[in-house]
């Protein structure tokens, strides 16, 4: 099964983990200066390697990937939003089946890592990540410095070019009112906390992405022991909230009711469906709606999404159209044995 | 079965039909004039010729009753409000096992017998209510004039002493904002059309109901006949717009929506789930929702009333607890086999 559509530790507010390294190959002109014949010599050369690399990882072409399925993979977090848009074409994905593993060519740097996992589970994450990296290493040649550490096409990246992150679902956190004191406090310790799709984007149904904001200077180590902790602190806040919340029979009621227009509605918008599942999924992890699983709240999330949606159906739909099919594909979500 | 659980002729719009007489009996005073002893010889008096009606009819004192059951009977319309909130303690009622049958004794007049149906159905009602009142006549002998008719306590009354009445439930005519035009028709027509607990009440959930203004002057025939006439335009416009609302898919949805809160919330209060359950019985008697049965939409506005929930439940409870058990009725109405 999919990371994204399984359960880990601390997954009742912990969404996902992931790790990500910024790297580049040695001699090679770095983004976005690169012409394009040169471009074209690195995802060559990953091209040829691919296959030495392992862990199931296939070669593809960015230019052979239609724009559903380009946006499909943004929804999931699995390329970033830039690079779908990429129009310079010379942009190349290392992906395997799990999708646990996604090597973006020619993003903003020559190679972009990612590796995923369910719930909080960063230590596993960057030592998988190391793995992949030394292996990396040893069939390109990164560039490197010997004090600044790995070199990247923006220098917030220089130094270790990691950046670890998890996306943590704050609901109780939100409706007490106390989620711009725990913005605040995630901030002062030199953390990002933000929207979902990144920086600049907006927290959609409270789910909040919180990363690094250093690479240089610190150890891998001192990166994912920090995040584990603010981490540690949010999950305890957030379940202290919940424990607050569900004395009263109005956080009953409203789980339950917004489980009810998810059940029904039949013209669902994404962004409605978004704050929708946001409450399911508090009333799932607390135990109060008995009647999906985890993983089904999880396929709820995930074709949700417009690009996924129109996978999920197998065809292309017009806005109009998506919000009139999407409660049909929740109902067979829902009702799925 | 209750004839309020039943389904009748254009039930579709019309939820109810009612005839109702007033009556008063010879050479007793009237109300509210009455005395007490003279009061209590009335309700022997009824009281000794109730097996002679027939009809299955059992007279209750209305002492006897305790005040849920008294506000449970106002909330089936079969007794007045007033009535139940009677302070002069010498009421009665005769009323059979089906309860199509209430004859309200020391009311507003020494008699005030009501008969029901689901649909539209005056004028078998009519036929009904003329058959008991020749027994009541042969038996008690009215108060009447040679010239004015039936003589009652409030002169509004005189003549056939009779109000024909029927409700309907108008949530498209409410949609498609046409409800006051239809209004203004009705009463430009000389009748009455009003919230459903009588005069100078609101509407609720989109439920109103049409009587007649005169009782002198028109012979019982001739009500009937304009009430269905009035009636008839009044479905046909209701049909009407709700053949217009049913093109889009919004009306699917809002209804579904409504079905969805109805079905999961876990704390409801009357008046939201009458604003509920008008959307659901459209949706019903649409054909849109497929969930349910007229009986069971009849069964969930009757259990929505705060007696009957009461009764439902087999105990007195304060408007937090009915909120809170409401839903739990609901859900086991609907679940009913």
């Amino acid at each position: 099964m999919n990371w994204y559509l399984q359960n880990g530790k601390d997954s009742d507010v912990v969404i996902s983990s992931r790790v990500r390294l910024a790297r580049n190959i040695e001699n090679y002109t770095f983004m976005p200066k690169i012409s394009e014949e040169e471009a074209n010599k690195v995802l060559q050369k990953i091209k040829d390697i691919t296959p030495s690399i392992g862990y199931g990882l296939k070669f593809i072409n960015l230019n052979d990937v239609d724009d559903i399925t380009k946006v499909s993979l943004v929804e999931k977090h699995i390329i970033s939003p830039e690079f779908a848009a990429n129009k310079n074409k010379w942009g190349a994905i290392l992906i395997n089946d799990e999708e646990n593993i996604s090597i973006m060519i020619n993003e903003e740097d020559h190679i972009r890592m990612q590796v995923f996992s369910s719930g909080l589970d960063l230590e596993n994450l960057k030592n998988l990540a190391i793995e992949i990296d030394e292996k990396l290493d040893n069939l390109l040649h990164y560039a490197s410095h010997e004090k600044y550490g790995y070199l990247t096409a923006c220098p917030t990246n220089v130094g270790t070019g990691m950046r670890a992150s998890v996306m943590v679902h704050l609901p109780a956190l939100t409706m007490t009112g106390n989620i711009n004191k725990i913005l605040n406090i995630v901030n002062s310790f030199g953390m990002n906390i933000r929207g979902i799709y990144g920086e600049g984007t907006q927290s959609q149904g409270d789910i909040y992405q919180i990363s690094n904001n250093q690479t240089l200077g610190l150890t891998e180590n001192d990166i994912i022991k920090n995040i584990n902790t603010i981490t540690e602190k949010v999950i305890q806040q957030e379940r202290m909230a919940r424990k607050y919340l569900a004395k009263s029979i109005d956080l009953e009621d409203r789980v339950y009711r917004a489980y009810g227009t998810l059940s029904f509605a039949t013209k669902l918008s994404s962004d409605e469906c978004k704050r929708l599942l946001s409450y399911v999924k508090l009333g799932t992890d607390l135990g109060i709606i008995k009647e999906l699983t985890d993983s089904k709240v999880a396929k709820l999330y995930l074709y949700n999404n417009p690009a996924n949606l129109q996978k999920y159906v197998g065809k292309e739909l017009d806005g109009y159209e998506r919000d009139i099919k999407r409660p049909e594909v929740i109902k067979q979500i829902i009702n799925e044995k």
